[in-house]
């Protein structure tokens, strides 16, 4: 299947079948394609959050938008951003880089200082703003990762983002959910949107060309 | 390929091989992939630009971070979200989808209702900041897209959006432009980083398990 039958194969799944589990292989691959996600300067500002645990899932629902999706899903997957830049955090990540690539620490300095002072001269909130949409690209690929194994998936971002960071215990991590995926395995009867069209704007209202 | 091997083959190309055209038929493909993105509630709100002119593409250069590679990319994706929300735009949405379902208008009146308080309880950069976000998980598939079609592509954020949106027009059509996607086929002597190793954060650093 080519990624345009995957995504014209998916839809936000309305209702989950409770007794069906995503394994831990398709899983991985899911998780994986949230990793390879690129990221505006390779920083990967975010974490993901996989919640498999009854309980906590439960807890979770309380101002969800669609509780009981999050709670008959297989599994949640929670995209939370970092709350801020800092010179450390964008150290830690290019030491990373060049020393899984043999190259002596300090190799990309020039671009490091630039960023560093870019992200100084900015507020928390606006680093928020941008870690906070890169989360988008991997939520994107993780749904796309899902329906080509043929695993349903709702991207959610109607939720109690103070109670989820709260049970997750987020702050303490320096990082604040955005967004949310549930997946798992549609219940087809009680899915309202499995039997109806797939709706987009047309091609020629949706580009315009220059 | 599956797309865990197309996100490993991409990388950010630097370089661009200014003779060599995307075709029409892979940047229609890529395009649909970026309009079968979901986006929160169906809205898509935003569209893309397609820039191929060469005068257009060196007028747009002027404050981008990497000018040279916008410059020799053989197309460049501007990803222009709505500036604000309303009812009207919110209607039309909504009236497409009853209309291509079979379905009397007002089907998900009650949904549209509640989604309308709470886009008119809010603020035009309140909306934008919404709907910027909704960009990225297009140009993640748009990304994923290219790959799977051997077609390089490098996302950028860094560029002067004030200039891009008066070149284009965008303010007259109530969008501002978040990010740019260039398209193309990578000058391998020239993109420096065709030689490195992809580097991400460990999977057990990214993934938190609860």
């Amino acid at each position: 299947m080519s990624l345009i039958e995957d995504l014209n194969w998916r839809h936000a799944v309305k209702a989950y079948d409770s007794t069906k589990k995503v394994s831990e292989e398709d899983l991985n691959k899911i998780l994986e394609a949230a990793r390879l996600a690129p990221t505006s300067s390779g920083l990967q500002p975010f974490r993901l959050i996989v919640v498999e645990n009854q309980e906590l899932k439960e807890k979770m629902m309380s101002g969800a938008f669609n509780p009981e999706v999050m709670r008959d899903s297989s599994h949640v997957l929670v995209f939370a951003a970092w709350d801020s830049y800092s010179n450390e955090k964008i150290d830690k990540v290019y030491n990373h880089h060049t020393d899984v690539r043999n190259l002596p620490r300090g190799r990309f300095s020039s671009y490091t200082d630039m960023i560093k002072d870019l992200y100084n001269a900015q507020t928390p909130e606006q680093h928020f703003a941008h870690t906070a949409r890169q989360t988008y690209i991997a939520l994107g690929l993780a749904m796309a990762q899902a329906a080509e194994l043929k695993v349903d998936s709702t991207p959610a971002e109607g939720f109690n983002n103070e109670v989820v960071d709260e049970i997750l215990g987020l702050k303490e991590l320096g990082l604040k959910s955005v967004t949310l995926l549930y997946l798992g395995y549609r219940d087809s009867e009680n899915d309202y949107l499995d039997h109806m069209k797939k709706v987009r704007i047309p091609m020629e209202e949706f580009i315009i060309r220059k």
